[in-house]
């Protein structure tokens, strides 16, 4: 017994959970450096400073066109997305709800202040060096946390609450200017994120996690699956990701008609998707049963793909069309990807954020750019296509769509190069990570309640008393 | 052994479960109709369209005058209830929570797209054929799926994924005609859907029940309760669905004043509810206790019963009236009505829809055409009460009243005769629906995680171990 | 075992928790009450009468400026925080969710009607002697009835339902004069409440269960703790009170950038909790586990202490230090602060409201009264500075500051007052509140599904079993 007890102690020496120093260090240093930059960076926008009357009253326009109104909204279900939505999608696992939900926690709102000053810097820095903020900047830190969440999901159980704060630093930090060359210099339009956001954040994640192969990952498999309860649990993060997930790619569209496009496109895509997840999943399995894994995730993948083209004029029937393939797509990279990049490509993708994120957002890229090249003054109106593609000068509908297609290339670089470049820095063996045995176990990072005593000590108990029973009977009958 | 299994199987081969072919095959075959429909028939309307753009300048409007900003909050929080609400709502059974929340996603999912084709048809097709759909269009589609999922309430557990679309694809096509029948033949009024959704999604749902009647459901009576945290789940959907009810019932009332006390009256009429059921809940149990059941269920008796009236000037004591009768009416359904349906009836009804829809949407009707028939102009104003009403010609409020009456009476004819038809339909051995010992029972169409596990082989393997203990001190003895 | 069971009833004699008439005759007469004083009083206000329409011709207005569109997004915010936030949030207890979640949604409903009759008494009393109410009105009976919820924490477990109704009709009542006294009298701000609600109510809480203070309470120890699934039920609390609380503090803010400042504030107040709450946590804890009970409560007093100045000038790096500093206070208190005041002061503080609310509170009354004091017209411009603090007559930012510390006492005199005398009345025998040994026990108040039996019988049989062997073994031996 001491023996195994000191072989272990030796294994998992160089694994030291205790993040007991690091993770106060890093919290309380991170928010302080955030105060002084907000202190020097960051004040209110002209539509929420209070020197907004003066504005109205010269301008001549009601309270209610305050930008506020247009967005806020919007603003609260996509906070409930970053939030419930991704916290809620992780709890599927038997013994990793506490990770799930609260990391997922902490890097949205560790992240979401990076995000504010990072996207300012490149995006909206006044003459005067101050950056404005206003609900936009919150929605769009909101986005830029959420592309660090999808990442969060192909190493969840693996990685230890200061690696993932690492990851979520250097993610935003990438994803700032990512997204700055494609928005602000290539002048793509990515209202929804499928390229900036998703297929930003999936690479982003899965170069990460291969950069973090563990051979021995299958010591902890009896963790790595799902009890009743914690399914149900996981369909709370599915159902509130995919009812907002229209607020989501409207967030950010155009005043008027484009957030109401984006909206309408993003509500079919994603109901036409739920049809084919349930068509294949049903198929691909024996009896015909569906797979909580399939209906948890691939779901949603008609809402990534509709994301770059939700507010172009896709057409009802397009956004059907995009939902239908994605489902399909989505639910058999589950089936037959997923167990094919871990055993060849030495990627261990634990959500699958693949067939999620990572695949949708490129044919969500794509069909963005199709539809981008596509458009024509006939079917916009002249005013609508300028309005839609914010034209100047002398692009026109084909340039445009190139430019998207080069929009994509970016992002692919990005995650990919961002997600070797971190995952060198996470081997460094100082971060606390778990050993290969002790992953998807929330034992090693949160105090655990004592609910193990209702059912594991029945069974250490009756093995005991059996023994005595054994003992008892032997010692009586050497008795008699 | 073995003859008790192929007995087993020879009760088993009517009721086979198996939906491998025909799941995927509906679901493909829809959604590719669907595909073909919305291209030929389905377009923006002219505030989701990039042309709005003119519009908006030609009437010299603001960008938040678009319809999207009058009706996009209300329509999130039914889309909540849609999907978290009545979803997870039906949770509360022990092994059933699966089929609960991922069936309610699926035909949901499903019904919203007939929806949009079918009350375009019947409601907004233009003179080119086209239907033209907006945000209020999506809010009508979730409505229509909302008296389906209603209906699902009734027979929840006891019928197959595939038996579901089937119903779904009839409930739509006949809530379609009936809702035209009523709001534009009839020219009633029903901002929250009494009548035109739980009057006759109830009906349908507990006709088909009946059709479906099972005489040896008590076989299946293990699984036909819930478990501590089942309920707790429950609640999820319970509450979801009493907050976001002000917005069901204003979601599609007039802007401004309609929208404005139709949300008033909802929350004053689910208040007023709580306050009652948890009175008769307390008052019928030994000790006092209250039953979960109830307050799942009757706390929502209000918000249906305020439905018709919820836009007029039913004032805020009427509200508190009608929620505290509602409150009374729907406890007292679930300790007497229901067991004496099941046992009379032969109406088997696992949510009780009959207390929650079927009575309270009736009492809806009622009141609205009280309300309306009441109506002067003192308390409307003149202009106030064309507004509300939509008066055109010669229509009076005592008129209204009577068309009131009767749009109720078409809700209730289409819930019988409808649940009669399709329940026909339903009893086909043809769609995979279980055996009455296998019902409410998530094994038959799920696959599920191994969390029996945990506490069901302590069970045998201390059997096992407890026989070897006999056989061995047995051994033993004989020795000795 | 005769003799257990009488000396047992005896015990329990003077404790019975049979509510069976109380309960529901409080419920009844309190709600025919309410329908009478609502007939008497309770009117539309102008925004939701049918005569709004001659109003808006009048005055040239557009629908959408409809106080509806203004305030209806953030008054389902905030629905969703007082019944599923606060709800769930208490349901981290291993056997009293039902109670947690049904008390809640009992007392909020019971509350809220009250409230809009108290508030309208005080505030909104027209000449005719009607109180007209609109979509804000339902807002402030919702925050209202939010300070009686959290001095439901307080007693969390250890109270009847009829107890919780007295607790609540005092609780509004109190609340509608004190916050009268401090925004009509003393004319202080307070739009997110940080003294109005959340150090009344605190403070309310707190000394009622000094008063009610239970020597023997430890014998419910073992329930007085979570189970793993409980925590997760409860961060669906936690993360929906989180991301809903700036929609709280903007909720009743001035129109345009009132709301839209107070919203940013607080989101960036309580991102910065977060960080310092987990520091925390992990800091103070045995190899720097995380503690849920730190995630769930602490990360929330941001919200908490910002509420006051969430309007004013508070710049986004002052939101961030008064997030910071909040997260440690409130951390540590639940560390040191609530076993001392348990142990010493005979406060016993389930829900730990004195670290999430009473300090936070505080702290936000302080940093209101400094903000408002250092306000300058240079920061919120001359029309600004009248706008934000509604200035009239010779009202100066230093008098204003002052002003602000009053009101801070007033709250908490009205807290610490009321609770005391409250206290009193719960003390009397005559409530059906739990015996100390039972509290924390949904057992006593609700019908609980029997679920035990697939866990507890495995234990009870094994032990029967192991007796029947050894006896048999026994037996078979002394055969031999």
């Amino acid at each position: 017994m001491g023996c195994v007890q000191s072989f272990r102690e030796l294994c998992d020496r160089p694994k030291n959970t205790n993040v007991r120093i690091s993770l106060p260090a890093v919290c309380i240093v991170w928010e302080t450096a955030m105060i002084i930059l907000f202190g020097i960076f960051i004040r209110y926008d002209d539509d929420s400073d209070s020197h907004w009357i003066d504005d109205r009253k010269e301008t001549n326009k009601s309270d209610i066109e305050n930008e506020f109104y247009f967005r806020y909204p919007s603003f609260q279900d996509v906070h409930v997305m970053i939030f419930v939505g991704f916290g809620f999608l992780m709890t599927f696992l038997k013994r990793y709800s506490f990770g799930a939900v609260g990391f997922n926690f902490l890097i949205a709102a560790f992240g979401l202040q990076w995000a504010l000053l990072m996207q300012g810097w490149f995006g909206s820095l006044g003459p005067d060096g101050k950056i404005k903020i206003g609900v936009e900047s919150l929605i769009n830190a909101d986005f830029c946390v959420a592309s660090c969440l999808i990442a969060y999901g192909a190493v969840l159980g693996k990685v230890s609450a200061v690696q993932l704060m690492v990851m979520t630093l250097f993610g935003i930090t990438l994803f700032a200017v990512e997204e700055h060359i494609i928005i602000h210099i290539i002048h793509a339009k990515d209202a929804g994120g499928s390229m900036v956001i998703h297929t930003f954040g999936a690479y982003y994640g899965l170069f990460i996690s291969w950069m973090l192969y563990r051979p021995n990952l299958n010591q902890s498999s009896r963790l790595q699956c799902s009890v009743y309860h914690s399914d149900v649990f996981a369909m709370i993060g599915t159902l509130f990701l995919w009812m907002f997930w229209p607020s989501f790619n409207s967030a950010i569209a155009d005043h008027g008609d484009g957030q109401h496009r984006a909206a309408i496109n993003t509500y079919l895509a994603l109901a036409s998707t739920v049809l084919t997840t349930v068509a294949m999943s049903s198929l691909f399995q024996k009896h015909g049963k569906l797979d909580m894994v399939h209906i948890q995730n691939s779901t949603l993948a008609g809402g990534v793909a509709v994301g770059t083209a939700a507010e172009f004029m896709l057409m009802p029937y397009g956004s059907l069309i995009v939902g239908f393939c994605c489902g399909i797509i989505s639910t058999l990279g589950y089936i037959y990807l997923t167990p094919f990049m871990e055993k060849y490509l030495k990627i261990q993708d634990t959500c699958g954020i693949h067939n999620l994120h990572a695949m949708p957002g490129v044919i969500g890229g794509i069909v963005g750019a199709i539809t981008a090249a596509a458009a024509t003054e006939s079917v916009y109106g002249v005013e609508g296509l300028k309005e839609t593609f914010d034209f100047v000068g002398d692009m026109s509908p084909t340039k445009q769509g190139g430019y998207q297609a080069a929009a994509l290339c970016v992002a692919i670089c990005f995650g990919v190069g961002g997600g070797i470049l971190v995952g060198c820095v996470l081997r460094l063996p100082i971060w606390g990570d778990p050993a290969d045995d002790s992953c998807f176990d929330d034992e090693h990072y949160w105090e655990l309640p004592q609910d193990e005593e209702s059912t594991q000590p029945v069974l250490q108990y009756n093995n005991h008393m059996r023994n005595k029973d054994v003992i008892e009977t032997n010692f009586n009958m050497q008795q008699t």
